[in-house]
């Protein structure tokens, strides 16, 4: 991630990964404030064995762009919200690169989703991996009509979800 | 895709997986036409032994986002251009998909690095692929070198530039 | 609704219906987490009676789209207001759908009117429903003239609305 | 429609109710030339036998809102495309509508969705129409099908698209 | 205005108004659900004597819009601030109107300015409310330039700005 | 207006004044490029006789906001069109005024209705004005009558609509 | 600064200078409410010996421009963050300028930005300040060196952070 | 620049700094497609001689920030219009700095203004240069001097600029 104020939301890359026991590291790369760093980090990324970079920034987001132009690994981008532009800035600066040079961009602050895409990536050819997601998506899908059958039974209503959030 | 329409942009994630020797099928699978093709397209497509999707639509782009929901392979969506909004749409009906569920956005009609993304993804483990990512790479950077001497020589200018776009 | 956290907004549909007496079910449909039951929730909806389907998501928002994608029924969407992105997101992935494939959309949060727009069209043969309908349209105009009168006589003021606002 | 610029754009609601056999009445309504056609119009039509309103207009659109403010019939709204701000306005001012006053909003310029909904919502109680939008929807997907049996065998490509689409 | 909501924003129209002692009247006017309130009011407004009408309205916001279409006086349109497009929406709905009927559109919450300018307007022919406007400006001149030694003099800080804010 | 490349789009303005008889006069004023002439211009204008100012201006417009800010008479912005931004530049940054300085804002291009409005404000004490933009409504009014009397003979069709348009 | 009500955003300026020991001046200077302070501080300030501008104003922020449209010296433009824009209307406001005027613009509410900017200007020639420079972005690189290894410490986490922003 | 495909937008930088005498070098370095060669050129420009640098980029555009990381030197950025975001892309790329490291952002294709702000900037001291902004400012004033008198003798109508424009 840029900075260390990207934590709370890029930790949900890291718990997703460790619920499906995928290993990783997480640490600060800036491309503003650190340049250098960006460039050793993703310049030695695959010969440390990684083998997908989670990049997350906000703004003027070129992190994850930056990476995916030294690395020849995948590269998955993370629109961090921002303040003014709600994270639109974040967005653009990431999903639109010039064609030769991808970046996997996933929804604004949608750090889970990078972690689940990474560990998609890497089931193409680990298959335990790729079981664990195909428990995942049936547990996502067991609490979806568990939660069915406790609407029906009245026992989630708008009050129970309101306070819920507020909590 | 998710129509034939689709084609002409859709083309260059063929186009570049064919130049990295990478094997592909090209279909149509419309999520709002053909809703059981959909499903048993994805539903069938790990087994069948394909390792990434890549799925382009356009306006209430709803494909990638479906097929993510069904095959436990990573996704990649492309978001098409689209008359009345320029591909905004197609970009945020794909990108901005729940937790749990994620699919790896690239530009809006940014098909050609859809294609190398998917290139990536398998480079992750194999190495030939990784290499001639590398090589492509080094080629892109390489034909860029050459036209800053090209540009120093005079041999590009403005005229040139828009001459050749016109074409 | 495509999840238990739309409660909150959807409940303002049902509340409209009862007001109707229009009978309604109300349940969870998640497009993404539950695609098999999106299925056969849509493909039976027409054989089990229903008349009109109506659906909100948020996000990347699929549900309202992939139900009309698969019944004949009318299927009235309701964009839900996202944090990110204020539900613009949510609006775009539900009105832009292709040819072939409408569905009835509603203003960001606008579950009430996905109530009553609902009843409309079962007013359309139904002409209980609608005499209910003329009511109800008259009810407001009586409630707005009523408030031009305490406007008038002082006893509404941009105090009083506020104040009213806050609590 | 709100001026007789709308037809071309218009003329694809009354295309599709032709094709399902729907028998309608196409004219113009100028919400903000003539005011008190609107009125007059709006007011009669359930009295009329009309029984459901598609109404299109483009930038400041209150044709559809007026409309739905004076009749207990269902009104759909197509917002068409406009030269400034490609029809963003006319989506807004359509579909933000306020609780009590509906507006069935379709995409931008897609009139013909509206009309189908028009006919989706006639075939609520009318099963005849019902039959035809089943078959018309297997028409869609069937026409799907053979685009992918016609892609297999290379009779169609980008070439033939773009053509097609330049004609 | 349409609703008695948006009264704590349209009071700030009131104000100016008594501040530059130019009467006005302050009413209740729903485009939705009192067309025949809005035709009536619309119409009788020039034979009451009324000179500029003040309208504000949020959302799909066709007040201004609609009191425009039916009456010769000149209309200022006030786009209320909306929760879930922050007034983008009522902005557009209400400025971008068809050639031939305009509306004089203030800023999004911008009911002070549309006192304002309806005293401008009546200042036209009027030269004692004209020297009042110009007493005005110089009122918001000479404030300023208060500030500006206040500034200088330590007496506006970051702090006494803020502090002011959050009363 | 601020450019003379403005003037196409300004045009619209003195046409509509000379239909309704009302004198003008039609200059340049560029807030960037002649600071100068705009202050005197804009200071000068009330005791020169002028009643009401129309400005036009496109992307960092500020002429219409220099203008209001400087004399007491009410001006009407027109947002021009842009290459970039659609004009949607132009609209923000005349619209948005701050408290104190209003600018009466028409659609992007929107010069026609300026004038109009224009002749609208000087309508409100010259009776000979309004009587002729009565007159101006009712024959927007009548033309469209005439058109739906057209339209339902069969003389106006998509087809003549389209081919009137490419003209 | 257009108002007093800048000054929370626009001190970050005033800040850095004072880190850099660039001397400055602060003061308000309103396009809108004082138009001549404006004309007579923009063209006496190259005289006075100021080098550069900075001009910070939100909504239709047309301080930075007017500036620039009178001094010869480089102006930076700070778009303030509005309420019901979030100062995308400021930026578009302060870009967005025609060519021969331009406005070197920083982010929304980049203050901050703005005054280092400045110092990098003074700093082209003056090289004492351009040292400054580089040792402030050493330091920059260094404390985002330090959150690495205290992250990988362990003592920066996603709840110490969490907790430092709600402070 | 970050492409050849820029130069017909940024030529306009070097025929502006060839009015005004300023030396300059042109020449394509690309974030993304050589990495290395923005390190070396960023890194070496200040010991080089440079002064100000310029950097043109579109969609994702990273080459401005990615510099201003990098020297101490003043860059500006020139966000290039977009086929499918018409360079709102470029534009937040380029503007939403985070804090520490500022680009100087110019409008949308707005070369010719970075042109002239790296004059402006040089003109801080050199009086030279200075003195030729001043004559290209009054050349600008005396430019539409000129066309107000043409207007006037109605040598300037929209007619002879729409013909201009269509050249």
């Amino acid at each position: 991630m840029g900075s260390d104020s990207d934590l709370p939301v890029m930790q949900a890359a890291a718990d997703v990964l460790e619920e499906l026991q995928v290993s990783y590291e997480l640490s600060i790369v800036s491309a503003h404030r650190t340049p250098r760093r960006l460039y050793s980090y993703a310049e030695e990324a695959a010969d440390r064995g990684l083998k997908v970079i989670i990049a997350g920034a906000g703004g003027a987001a070129h992190l994850p762009g930056m990476v995916a132009a030294i690395t020849p690994l995948p590269v998955i981008g993370v629109p961090v919200k921002t303040s003014a532009m709600s994270g639109q800035d974040s967005l653009l600066s990431i999903v639109q690169m010039p064609a030769g040079v991808p970046v996997a961009t996933v929804a604004i602050n949608g750090a889970r989703n990078a972690g689940l895409l990474a560990a998609q990536i890497l089931g193409v050819t680990d298959l335990v991996i790729r079981e664990r997601i195909r428990v995942f998506k049936e547990a996502l899908e067991a609490e979806v009509l568990k939660k069915v059958e406790r609407l029906e039974a009245g026992e989630i209503t708008a009050e129970t979800v309101r306070a819920a959030k507020s909590r």
